[in-house]
């Protein structure tokens, strides 16, 4: 599969020929030749052929029949394998072992049960309309996940993955208290602009700049950084509205007093604030990011409904995989009895160490190789609050505080604002925090989870808690793990994403965007083309 | 009004304090000295008193009856002066020289009716649920505006006032092609990451930085511009998917193809594209921000519904304002005929240029007052689609595309995303290039917008064009500006802040944060509250 393709109609590669405009135009001669030559983004993105759904049109066409397909897990890779080859009229089988569709896409709510792998089961308490994502919960605009939202007719609304009114806290660091992400950014930005406008002002640079570039370098760190002007040094005082403010711009004479004191730059630098900002321009997690209206289930919902829930079998845990000459033999467990299903080919999208699991004819290699991928560990606990203190109290309406603490993170909802009730993610985690939780009772969890959330929030993160659950994903059956990683994508990585016989793999896992639905999207899109090439011309 | 208390119960300033700390503690110690104070943004703001609505009970305690208060002008902050006062059981009367409320905050729908001071009028053909807000169109989280959202029931979702996806766009720079936010962030932060780093690590800030603190400078540039190690010159070479994909990453080998090509520092500099960052960190514009489902009029709409219609009259211009006294008498113009309307107060929230062509007996000084703002040119247009291109061909869902163009900026809706039609803000601009708009017939506002659209989406902004309407806040009778801006808040912005006799003026022209609802809305509950106290002690 080829990736891309720099070379142009005119056998001129297109970086080429930019490079050469770099080394011999003026300034500014590179970004204007780069539009002219339509390399913007949605123009490149056009050179690559977009995905063709199999058409039952396809075998009319070739007076050939859709084949019978055995699609073993009912996850986002299963279920959208089984919706792209049901288009063209493919005999699917969806077997899965839990008695619900979405695998790690699941949205806990009110009256659930949720057990886990060592027989502890949590009835969720949460009031009508709360709900968690307990998997994955956030979209970016650019991925494949949302054109199946478009296609299904899933409703969408932004998730809100940045606020400028959240906090930032590094206990590790000193901080007795959280900071507004709006406040450390001001500070930070403004001491590196002051510090970078000294260096240039003194000549510091000028074997990197021109007089014209530092010129310009200098206005723009005058307003990124809100510095003062040479005559002040260019000195960051943080007098700017953008730390926030303690007294709010209002009517007649208040006209708002800006929030001090201003930290020195050694301990803005020494608070470590910093580092979480990169994250927003995570070509993954930069705002703008979506969610489905009434959480993420709706996508497995809309997709099982699309396949038809009489090709889904739940309660049906895989226990052989046999590959044969001509097809493919399933053999599963359902209600304490072992039954088969025969196919033509099977595509397998259970995760790699569940499968290494499962006896099979594919040979070492393939053991082997469903062995390398490491699972990951990763946890949340959702805090139903009676009321929206966040909002009310605190002015944060929706948004991520990011923290050293081994809850990580706590999420505010991104929708239902005012609203009497509110769920908190108290703790999104991973690794080692994470194995912390998964290793405790629920309310052991909880109690923890609410003495780490205090640090940020108060005593009010301890009042008001109308229910909660708490999921730990490598104690999840079937499941066990948030997701996978590859050491290395080796011949491992190389050997599952080709056919083993008439045995395909398929998920996130064999995808370059591991832990997002969008993987799997791709790597069901990819399977899918694949298997329907060779059914036509088998 | 007293704006802040920096002195704690102690006697010793804080702020004083905190110096201290600052100048004996290590690392750290103020960021930690200052969360162990409380001042964090919660702490602080409750220093300030709240607002507190007069109640009918102040009345019945002491003895007193409610007055009689004539309101000139159901924009917002008239609607917010009445529904305040209604809650005492004053008797207001709001004169409206409309036929509608809500002033300048307008939402424009198919069906409405759109004149302008000339006689121009446009029929709106907008489909069902296509709306434009007109007027204002954004609320900061902590703005009092989502104050009154929540009691008076106005479902808010969230506003997209930032996208990374959007575009970014100088055409007097040479850029012949847009570039997406993400892009130019990549670049522009990589490149200052390298230069700060550089000079760093030569020691060129030597006199400003600790060793550690150099230290912890470089590990944050190295995550914050993804810049390479010193071995390679801490050079930014534009190779992380921050800066975007050309070729997503997907399935199997699908590595996915960061876009190239990266231009030069000289390039980016050149570019300009660097001066929109800092509108991000803005108190007023910084994500997260909010809407009313459904568009902003909700809120004038549930302000006259809480203060009841028959205390509303729509279609009375007014035309003489009397101090008496010992009250007030207003002349309106209602179907041709002048009435009268006698009140114990007059609040008058109409602009301060419309206010000043109305004659008064309020003296010299007043109108002088009156006439020093200056009215502010801005305009919007509003194209209605028939399909949401920006979303299926661009994959921007959401957000503000920046030029230097006349149309200044495009905004893409903040909701509805995937739905068959969509409405694109054309152009959202100020001065100079507002008038420009304003001078033409709203056909040729179409057109030019078109023409300046399409540098940034080519061909297809022409296309599918289903319903379109402008406004220009200029020519629009009674209003007459988008908003005013002070020369200086001097003696008549003082002067007007103070009653006139039993004259109160309010609007957001007389608050800290003009052009905005936030500021009608303190000014609103600034007057209730002074008007209230008086009465009281009447």
């Amino acid at each position: 599969m080829a990736i891309t393709d720099e070379t142009s109609g005119t056998g001129v590669s297109r970086r080429g020929f930019l490079s050469r405009v770099g080394a011999t135009g003026g300034a500014g001669a590179m970004f204007a030749t780069m539009g002219a030559l339509g390399l913007a983004p949605s123009a490149e993105a056009a050179t690559r052929a977009p995905f063709q759904p199999p058409r039952a049109s396809d075998f009319r066409l070739r007076g050939r029949g859709a084949a019978k397909v055995a699609v073993l897990g009912a996850g986002v890779a299963g279920l959208a394998t089984a919706y792209e080859l049901g288009k063209a009229g493919y005999d699917v089988t969806i077997l899965e072992a839990q008695d619900r569709v979405g695998g790690r896409n699941r949205t806990l709510r009110g009256g659930d049960r949720l057990a886990e792998m060592d027989g502890a089961t949590q009835r969720i308490g949460f009031g009508k309309g709360t709900y968690m994502n307990a998997g994955p919960a956030r979209i970016a605009q650019w991925m494949t996940t949302m054109d199946y939202c478009r296609e299904l007719g899933v409703p969408l609304e932004v998730f809100t993955n940045s606020n400028a009114d959240a906090y930032l806290f590094n206990e590790s660091a000193g901080m007795k208290a959280p900071v507004r992400w709006r406040t450390a950014k001001a500070d930070m930005y403004g001491y590196i602009s002051e510090l970078l406008a000294k260096a240039t002002d003194q000549g510091a640079l000028d074997q990197r700049l021109t007089a014209v570039d530092k010129e310009r370098l200098l206005s723009f760190l005058s307003g990124f950084g809100a510095i003062g002007s040479k005559a002040d040094g260019f000195a960051y005082k943080g007098t700017d509205g953008r730390r926030g403010y303690s007294v709010n711009p209002g009517a007649a004479d208040t006209e708002g007093t800006v929030l001090g004191s201003v930290p020195s730059l050694g301990d803005v630098f020494a608070s470590g604030v910093g580092r979480y900002f990169s994250f927003e321009f995570g070509y993954s997690q930069a705002m703008l990011m979506f969610q489905p209206v009434g959480g993420m289930d709706a996508i497995p919902r809309a997709l099982a409904e699309a396949v038809g829930q009489r090709k889904i079998r739940t309660g049906c845990a895989v226990s052989k995989i046999t590959n044969l000459a001509g097809g493919v033999q399933i053999e599963y467990e359902q209600d304490g009895r072992t039954r088969t299903l025969a196919a033509d080919y099977c595509v397998a999208t259970l995760p790699p160490h569940v499968l290494a699991k499962i006896p099979h004819n594919l040979g070492a290699n393939v053991q082997a190789a469903l062995g390398t991928p490491v699972p990951v560990s990763t946890g949340k606990i959702g805090l139903e609050y009676r009321g929206r203190w966040w909002e009310d109290e605190e002015r944060i309406y929706g948004g991520i505080t990011n923290t050293d603490l081994d809850l990580s993170t706590i999420w505010y909802p991104s929708s239902g604002h005012h609203s009497e009730r509110g769920l908190v993610v108290g703790y999104y985690n991973f690794g080692a925090a994470a194995d912390t939780y998964a290793r405790m009772a629920h309310a052991d969890r909880l109690r923890r989870a609410l003495d780490q959330g205090a640090k940020i929030h108060g005593d009010r993160y301890r009042k008001g808690l109308a229910a909660s659950a708490s999921i730990a994903w490598i104690r999840q059956p079937h499941i066990q793990g948030g997701w996978i990683s590859w050491p290395s994508r080796g011949a491992e990585y190389a050997l599952l994403n080709r056919p083993q016989g008439n045995v395909y793999f398929s998920g996130d896992w064999l995808s370059y965007e591991i832990a997002w639905q969008h993987g799997s999207f791709e790597s069901a899109r990819k399977v899918v083309t694949e298997l329907h090439q060779r059914v036509l011309k088998s």
